[in-house]
């Protein structure tokens, strides 16, 4: 079951100039920060409701978001989907034809089990799913 | 104040075929669907938690989504945020520096008051703003 998006990515080049310009048009600062070195990104979050705001800069030039912004420049990147079981979902969307960029779930930041879908099969749309291995709700 | 994501806007080529596969993805059905006449565009909404997922199709070769997808292809095409008073987000932003697509709002679908900002001033993002003008929370 998907229970609601758990944050939007917004690829950019500073986030230092981002955190600021972010800050200022959603009238609140980012509630942290976090790299991701296997990702080669440094990220910082915003609340909003009930999902999150999450801005990536590239730490080395092969990482994906260095190559996102190269081709398309700054901008959404990705929406993360909350789901309760990854790997009922990963099933279920593989057997309705879906490109599963990640198979099987890996550990993301913030404790969680995460996977991408190929946004070839998803309109153009970078679909990540997350689980949240702690208990909430 | 800016209260959530209203919804996430995504362009698309054809609705009729993105609504069978967004709602594969999604694993519920759209709950509507609306044609606005003034931006060229035929739409269809998902729920999303306490947001939404908006699809867009031109209806005509003129429209901003028809413009969008030939340049970048479907995808993400918006972000859409829930504020208590739109006139007063407006003043803040501009205040603060953003470029506002709109100065004042327009009327939108589903009763509300919308304006959008320029995505030169926001990260690449285009960003909408929405005023609910039926009572609710």
């Amino acid at each position: 079951m998907i229970r609601k998006i758990e944050h939007l990515g917004i690829a950019v080049k500073s986030l230092k100039n981002s955190n600021e310009l972010i800050a200022k048009l959603l009238d609140r600062s980012p509630y942290k920060e976090e790299g991701v070195e296997s990702e080669g990104v440094f990220t910082s979050f915003f609340k909003l409701g009930e999902t999150k705001v999450e801005l990536l800069e590239a730490t080395n030039p092969d990482s994906a978001i260095a190559k996102f912004i190269e081709k398309r420049g700054e901008g959404i990147h990705h929406i993360a989907l909350d789901v309760v079981n990854i790997e009922e979902e990963l099933n279920r969307l593989e057997s309705l034809g879906f490109d599963l960029i990640h198979k099987s779930p890996k550990p993301g930041a913030d404790g969680k089990k995460i996977a991408f879908l190929h946004p070839k099969s998803t309109n153009g749309i970078l679909v990540e799913l997350c689980e949240d291995m702690e208990a909430e709700e």
